[in-house]
């Protein structure tokens, strides 16, 4: 049986996580942590500070905001909760805590949960590498129309990652208005599409002499990120303190 | 026999339209025009002044550059020759002109001469009408790594036949770039990717509650662009003084 | 207050529409019908024999199955209420039945009642008609993998409504495997793509020399299909009796 | 210098090559072989019967066909010239003796010419492994109105080579018609759009809870496979006797 904390759980994806676990037996919600604890009426306890929290538990996992992110990390360390960090926006600083944190504890943390998107973004650090002298790489991403940043930060990950498997260093170009300029060989240009209720929708573009080739991932619906999160949250309960994320659950599914 | 006096002629639709029309026994080119007359050998004389020229024909197509659009429609006026003007990028009194120039000669003109973005023109004023108020619009366009300006003309062309067809004014957005701010309800987001030899590509997209309709136009080469502007100079061959585009062409046909 | 019968309340489509009306207190559903009665708990009285049911009504939206057309038939002649039918797959003498209760009540007629296949369905039989002689056309589909029927009624709606709207008749192929044999053409290829939780796509592609134009529609969720078939009964409830659809539906919002 | 015999000059790809060879200062056909050989004025000596060739080379290419491959393996051995092999459509046999013959000689054999192909072939078996168990797999082509096979030995290619990846053996379907019967668990669906002038475009989709991952690669010209086949040609140019591929080459770029 996995007991879960569900942190950010009065949030959009916090709701989507908790009708996904209510319908599957072996997955229990022992509490839940959020700022507005009284938004909805869960079948839990929900708190707006952890220190009241004395649930029982075997992971945490984090869906809410990086200005909890101490408090998350704190009560994590204190309760020796394994800990599924999904709260994207983080700081440099706290990743750097992330890090420090995963020296005794199972740390598990990705930008995206969701399963397809990760394959994608081993698949386009592979080609970009081969496919890096003669073609040109573009990044569209699609979202609804209450998205507030732009682009998406699965967007951002993939543009590092193309960047980091590169010989040479990448330029981030955030659409394009102009009648004079043509595109630089070293740019990435990342488009943002908003529009109606889309889910989310991330394509690599390499466009060479006469030729293209598309990678291309797209969510139908929310449930998505919250399978991952508990694949997560299962894959690190019988680990050993240290740092993980999609990339190496995938390598142990191989 | 259709005789075509070609103005941009050793530009690259220049050179795409001799080749195209050396295939085809019913069409003679009888002279050309570029500012740079002797960068191709040619079967036919290319001058730099029209008024060196004393060839016979039934009409010019003009494919060259806005700087030569007066001297291009002065010559047609004073020979009386029917004009095809495909040449982007015209100011408003250039358009003034040619409107002037369709009360005593036929003139088509189009911003882009293939027949299917044409009919694409056409649907989307139709529909965006009836989607206005549910539905989001952006357009999303795809052009090799050398084009110069950005977004095509024939992104703003479709943008602007939307913006005409609504009730209420759409503002044009190039790109987004934000953390904070999500998508207001008039825009119409319009993203120019860039990257090999894509020939062109236009989508719009209209996302609303739970649906997506996207109309998309591929060229695979830019033979159809010499293709359209053949098919207007044999349309206007026969016509009246007027003013003419491939919307009339299109009417005309059903 | 729109107040409704809703037939085929236990299926897929009828829970859909039951949760899509719970959320909005304009519309209420007074009674269902389903073969399988008790298969959920609702909050009106479901009957599987319409003589039994007594409620009030403004509108019957009819999700139900073929089979039991002529009862939901009878049920609306006798009780002279207007008829949203959705079902799929109706005979010849079902659509002819269809027809003769129009000259009593107000029938609305869909296969798909989605707003945006509708809107597609008339772009396609107007431009099919100026592509005809120059491009060649193909639908696809894609849906999930449980779906039984291939093609999708949608499919067949869109190829028929083209064929209509088409001088020469059409030969509608169904995938291909040969070694020998190119395309016909006349022929409209019709590929149906099965495979995880795919809603519902639907493209018509037309393929011309060296250009190509796509429209495609992409259902995100089944509620669009709730929203439409409430939009066709709030459109004939103050209707004269006739034979109504989408198409008639979408003339009078323009 | 790369000096190089071309069979199979006088059909399509053949006169591509030609024509992409001309603009190349670095390359030089030396001889052709044709079953046709007057069919066109090439710039070098056409044979239909390579013992009447003499020419010095230091490579054949061969884009004929299978019926003509005896001759040119039989020459190619006489003659020790390394061979790239381009021919589609080879029997077990051909490709034993072709086996056979890279014992003594470098020998290139690739079903698909083009770099971008051979990149998406690598990926597909990688992540197929992954996605097996909880992701549908379809391979979607299209190809112009003059193909006469469906499908394409590339779709074929993709999809053995997907096969091959996984632990449980898959069932190609040709297509879908069907009024009863939904996606068998070990499909994999291959669906042959035919349409106009379209170069060749391959889709391996991938579909699976409320994600979808598509992998698609575009041909803009036959130049890309012209390409191919010379970037072959210098990468067997040095090597030993062997059997060489797409793969291997990739592999050394890396």
């Amino acid at each position: 049986m996995l007991k879960v904390i569900l942190s950010g759980c009065n949030g959009a994806m916090g709701q989507v996580i908790t009708k996904f676990i209510e319908s599957n037996p072996d997955i229990h919600i022992t509490a839940g942590f959020d700022r507005n604890p009284d938004k909805f009426h869960n079948s839990y306890p929900v708190y707006n500070d952890l220190s009241l929290c004395h649930e029982e538990a075997n992971v945490i996992i984090d869906f809410s905001h990086h200005h909890a992110f101490e408090h998350i990390v704190d009560f994590a360390l204190q309760r020796k909760f394994p800990l599924v960090m999904a709260t994207t926006g983080l700081t440099a600083e706290n990743k750097e805590r992330l890090l420090e944190l995963s020296t005794t504890l199972p740390i598990f943390h990705s930008a995206n949960m969701s399963l397809g998107v990760n394959v994608v973004l081993e698949i386009v650090q592979k080609i970009s590498k081969v496919l890096e002298d003669s073609f040109d790489i573009e990044i569209i991403e699609k979202h609804h129309n209450k998205k507030a940043d732009a682009p998406s930060g699965t967007a951002l990950m993939l543009a590092e990652g193309i960047d980091q498997s590169l010989k040479e260093d990448r330029i981030f170009v955030y659409g394009r208005h102009t009648k004079e300029d043509h595109r630089g060989k070293k740019d990435i240009g990342i488009h943002a599409i908003r529009g109606g209720t889309i889910v989310g929708e991330h394509t690599v573009l390499y466009a060479g002499n006469d030729e293209i080739i598309e990678i291309k991932h797209r969510a139908l619906s929310k449930n998505i990120f919250a399978a991952g999160a508990i694949k997560a949250a299962q894959y690190i309960l019988g680990k050993e303190k240290g740092y993980y994320n999609m990339g190496t659950l995938l390598e142990e599914n191989k």
